[in-house]
């Protein structure tokens, strides 16, 4: 973390773009150990986990910097993946102190207390192979240390032979890819849609006795309650939880088990269950072992499936966004029918200038997701033959895309929806001063007339009533008794 | 059709925007009658149903052309609704003659006997009032003409008054599109997959067992079966075929009985699901009335979200023919392992070359429909308050793309898929010739001489089993007994 | 003619999507002739110059329809390219006579008068080949008739030898696709843009001394002059204008004379330069030669950059018609800053509802150009090896985006923005209403006093003159004399 | 740092997505001074410059984490743009002791030196007035603090009336935003670009005689030297970079002197263009005041032109990643013409099989590209009125697209170009066995012969020359006289 920090501070091109270089010579007090791969020695800082593969892997993809790393959900749902592989390869025969130590070790992984010891970025292998062995080697280094070994010695805590074991880059990496998504989805979207879909409903009941002017074409139209005009968006929002479940079935097929290619060589028989099983238990979603490996590997639809049903929610968020910032425009001289809560200090000489900034960041969100989902679609397409090598790339986008949106949701809902107020006296006077309600009259007077008093009223810039009566159509009282926008709401 | 000739005459600018003819002298012939909209008066060719506002469209969006005219499918789609519209408005109390009347004419328009009569484009109002008013002029003439009536008098059956009777633009363009979808993809694109799916399940069947290598990043690697290659194909295939299905639920509602804004105003209680009852029972799919108008109208994300399953197939289809062409890629210097059905002649020249022509038509079709995805996600995300006006491009872009879809798998299937045969002589003597068959002996000379063994036959470009029997390490008949790629392809 | 027409309406599943089919037994009158190639025989219909080749591929490639043909434009692209090819081919000793009759029948292809004669869709091998050939028999059977010879025969004219001479598809293709999109773009989308631009420019000098409220966040700011307003829309476009000239360069350059893989084999030095010559003098554009032909068939990355200019046009276009259409709102419960000519009868009842249907197909062909800028990228970027096989869908999309902007913008010009024009009562009365003009009395009173005054007026729904006086700090001389909106629009 | 380390290493759900948390009582450590703003007090860590707008912001704002935070590429422009500022006010009147402080301030922003001070995240209002009051709240602190004053008092620099003075955010973030990317193109993606450039002229003269079979639709072709077609890889990236460069005229407009709606309000005449030059002379970059400042502060254009740019360099770089890839393909059993170097420790027991992780981190990074763009696209697209607010977001796509690009071009040449080698041997028989090259044998024996050998030769497997011979048509000497592939890569 330290040297995190240092980076941070220290970099002089692009900050954040390379602290995945190898540490530096005058970093002075950084100790390291030496591991060796096939390719030579490597300098691995001594108070660090991973390994020599993780190193070679800085080295040769400088791409980014810190916020171009894995995802963090990646590698805790790594974790999760390691420690019930090795619960089920100890049914299998694996000894148990070391099951029992790479267990423990996974479930610091998950637990976010080694994240400091993933440094790799996503622009690396696009079978995430790296950051399998950056796992691996993390988990094995600190079995190892549980265990009394030496940092490195792969003994007795081997990275490929213990905490690898029955499984392959080409499984684990979608394995962990779907295990992310599911629980940024459970853990961050639907809860953050819930809290949005919760104040909606409750705006929607608060507003429904709040007859307004409606627009269509952004133009003057019938009346309708601002209630039901909340209840719209409540209703994008509901949709939007149930279209995010819908994508989720395919989601909970776990690759684990199909190893290199699908076929599951070098694996036993009914492993792939068992350690669908296992996920299911430590994380309480209804992983299951994918029907198909060969198309869990070669193929990420179901990512592109989900990504398509965020895209879908961050097109909802737009509409309701935009119509909120725009129904609260003003304070004089836009719609003016919603009061915005003030979050921040509007402009220091202009009070009431409430600048709708979480629509502003929600529309934002919008638009990243639709861009996400794009470099989903594009990275899903391209897959070839037994394998698609594009998942790093695609597990960020559909994390980034789940994430902006739940946690927008949240900000949206408790520092901009829950504190929305309508201004009936704006929306009153509108309504009053619409055309549109000439509508009514048509029963009683005819088109003809109705129409005439319109053309008339809009003509002169005078209201509905004044030249009703004025054109001697009807009195006032009539006018009132037929003109009941409240009557206007529904079918009859 | 001679107007469609007229209209291409009258255009000045740019020929090849309209329907690719040269002018010709024979329409001369062409006669009008003159109507009038509160502008003014207009010449409508005396043979056309449509009356003034449609000839007004046509004068004021010269957008593109004939190919730019909206998709019949929404027309013919019109025809059911108003039809629907017209008997549910005569258990209300329409007079059953007017009633009956627009019953046929609607028919007709279902029936594609008028489908000359609606030369508006997909670019003019947003709302598709224009092509509604088509609709309900064209009927309202035909109805007319069926009663004995005057084309253009608008008696004894007149276009808003009792074709577009408890309707709107604003309902009925939205109903409309859902019933040309649901319809799109249940006649064109679902038994498109559903044939390809068939194809694919018998070639998975067929080549089961057929065991060749493997391919990951594009390398070498274990073996698998080609029938469990093309089983992961058939996966992706019953996935998309399903992954469509998740989003027809929302696509089923119907926005009619919404009127101007979703309230219902000039409604009937009842009407909205009587008329979702009509229209499914003449279409035979299980059309609802919208859970909320408002969201029906001012929203689009029931098509968004289809939008995003026809991306998901699209995703799934690039990845499926970019195989099988690099798959049948050669016939000397590819990868040669499939023979692909030769549809038309090669080069004359060069026997052999099988151009993959139907697999690029297909990721052709996958790449457009990426694209469509993206208009229809920019377009759903731009509604304002009560309406969406976005709806004729919308929809536009979800038909071409169901329909493409669905054309190309057909003619993928018929083209390419059941015609392919495996080489199986190349394929086996990849398999035999590649080094990872080696993984075999691992259990039973060790890692170490089993990668020297890979490792040598690499480097003097010979085979495993040489190599192994040359090095020592093993007799032949235990290099046949051990290496067996049929028991690689599954765990054990 | 007759023919299209007859397709129209005899269709029956979809419509518009099945004309390509071969002709159908109940055509009475319809005659063939047989032509056959390597597959067999063929019937060709007795009226069209195209040959077997063309055939076969209407009944390999049944993906959509009529409006999935192969652009118009592409294929008089190509009647400029065979009629240069020809004119080349002469010099290096082509017959005069048969060099001739090319020539002529490649200019009645250009000039239209064959159009009916190119039933292929876009939707066939994706080098296009089908269209070259089309292409090559329709010239070589109207050229055999031009000197007196037999349909079908390639007698005195061959498709291949003589009207394909030194040329393949692959050379051929991306030649027309560059021909074509660099006349839709000089005579379809910059005439529009310019139309456009100059209408913005009169529009601004005329509104230049009309003072408004400025708006940002969509909320209430300080002033600036609608001619200012509009001077932004027009430097939008003006930049339009110059980013898709800066991208024409790479466009001009043809690959013609590079053959199959791009070495130009079967072509004589100098061919390149001369065709490229050719087309200029017959366009009076300045095409050159490719640099590099290996790129121009391999790649279509110049398209991609006109598609991203074009992209970037529709994002200026999104804007300015959205903003039109917003201050264009009302007529009583918008901002209602703009009147919008009234192109259409609006509701009936609602005298003054000026729906913004130009706004609307704008910002619908903004939208679409946007996806289909999203399938010229995946297309051009998954091109393999020496040739990108994606052309026909490339440029398919590219000419639809610049036919839609070049059109819109003249839709939109004419029936819009010519006809706008300011309702000055409107927008001096929320001038005058506003709050930030007390940004003014800043230097003169303090902001303290400054902003308690306006703070008073919003809490207190007054003006901001009423509550200066009412609190005593200025006198109403002094605020008419300090608060002048005309000294707010620039710096000092 | 510390606290930023603590967080990484504490956060539970989703570690790095809640940095910007107000700081928790249990890091004891930590010390606050406490400021107000109007809304209340804040409690500001007492190691920070920033002040209560920022702290607020990181209330308010909880999307996303670190890695979604303001990239700092935006907040060193600031520090240039803050710099000039303050030398320009003091030519127009500012104090220059507190000039010279804030000169200071600013330059310690821009060399990285107060990164850890700007913890906003992209996701906050859409003009990213937060980020300019972060910038401005820390170079006012951090001049106070060299001045002797005491952090929060605002006294003797205020962030508003000194550091942001003749400014708004709506001019400084635009011209923060363009500074910004004009400097990543400079130093990150054109350095990149161009080494990747010369790496591969260097590798298109070094294959120059190297002879190889083409491919075209993925199949057999006629041939070309492989230098011919690195070529062809190498005019892309040459192509790359002018695009790029053809875009920059435009960003290097600066906004700055604009203000609030474009109007230069509060500013002095001279002003803008002071400011301008001072940047221009602080990056070493041609900026000039922007020709427009409404369109400057209310599109974005100049950006989505850039990313448009951006999106055809990755359109390119996916097609010669794919190509190198497929082209490495093997080591047995793909095309294997080209020998990608070895990076890492490929597969512990199969040596030769070489992963193209450098070609996939490359594809994935353009897929990321096209979506960015997309989120550019969208976001540009909204703006409203005199003000785009989609800032944050664009910016924070195009300098990813930048960054992303340039360091991936570094990293494939470095890692991946340079050190590819033709092999020779795999690419000569691949050649020989070709059955294209009977085409030279046209001139000399007939088509009709000619073609017979490459039948009989496909048919039976064997090589045109064994077959030429059998078949009587030719002799040994004659075939190798004739069939010279060296005598096919050019016109005649």
């Amino acid at each position: 973390m330290i040297m995190m920090a240092y980076h941070y501070l220290s970099q002089t091109r692009h900050p954040i773009a390379k602290p995945n270089e190898a540490p530096r010579p005058f970093q002075r007090r950084q100790s390291y150990r030496i591991e060796r791969d096939t390719f030579g020695e490597l300098k691995v800082p001594s108070d660090k986990y991973y390994g020599a593969q993780t190193v070679r892997s800085t080295m040769n993809f400088k791409i980014g910097g810190v916020t171009e790393r894995m995802p963090i959900q990646v590698i805790r749902a790594f974790g999760i993946l390691k420690r019930a592989a090795a619960e089920v390869n100890k049914d299998y025969g694996l000894d148990p102190k070391i099951a029992g130590a790479i267990v423990q070790a996974a479930e610091e992984v998950t637990a976010g207390k080694l994240d400091d010891h993933f440094p790799l970025v996503v622009w690396q292998t696009g079978s995430g192979t790296q950051t399998n062995m950056n796992v691996n080697e993390v988990i094995s280094n600190r079995a190892i240390e549980i265990l009394g070994g030496k940092l490195g010695s792969k003994d007795p805590v081997h990275p490929n032979d213990h905490v690898n074991k029955s499984q392959s880059s080409n499984d684990t990496f979608p394995t962990a890819m779907h295990i992310a998504a599911a629980k940024e989805v459970h853990e961050v979207l639907l809860p953050g849609l819930q809290e949005l879909h919760d104040a909606l409903a409750a705006k929607a009941e608060q507003f429904k006795d709040i007859i307004k002017i409606g627009r269509t074409h952004t133009q003057d139209a019938v009346p309708l309650s601002l209630g039901q005009e909340f209840g719209g968006y409540l209703q994008q929002v509901k949709y939007s939880i149930e279209r995010v479940k819908a994508a989720m079935p395919r989601v909970y097929e776990l690759a684990a088990g199909g190893t290199a290619v699908g076929t599951g060589l070098n694996t036993r028989i009914g492993f792939a269950e068992k350690v669908a099983d296992r996920v299911s238990a430590l994380t309480g979603l209804p992983f299951v072992t994918a029907v198909n490996k060969f198309e869990a590997l070669a193929a990420h639809d179901a990512l592109v499936e989900l990504s398509g049903a965020l895209n879908t929610v961050a097109v909802s968020m737009m509409k309701i966004a935009n119509d909120i910032r725009f129904l609260g425009s003003g304070p004089r001289s836009g719609l003016g029918e919603l009061i915005l809560p003030e979050n921040e200090p509007g402009s220091s000489i202009m009070p009431g200038k409430v600048n709708p900034t979480q629509c502003e960041a929600m529309t934002m969100v919008a638009a990243q997701v639709m861009g996400n989902h794009v470099a989903v679609t594009v990275g899903g397409s391209n897959g070839h033959f037994e394998l698609n090598v594009f998942k790093p790339m695609i597990i960020k986008n559909v994390l980034n895309s789940a994430q902006l949106l739940g946690d927008a949701s949240v900000s949206f809902t408790k520092n901009c929806v829950v504190g929305i107020e309508a201004n009936t006296e704006r929306i009153n006077k509108l309504m009053n001063e619409s055309l549109m309600l000439v509508t009514a009259l048509n029963p009683h007077i005819g088109y003809d007339k109705a129409a005439s008093i319109a053309k008339t009223a809009h003509k002169e810039g005078s209201t509905l009533k004044a030249t009703a009566i004025k054109l001697g159509y009807l009195t006032e009282e009539q006018f009132d008794q037929w003109v009941r926008p409240q009557d206007m709401l529904g079918p009859k």
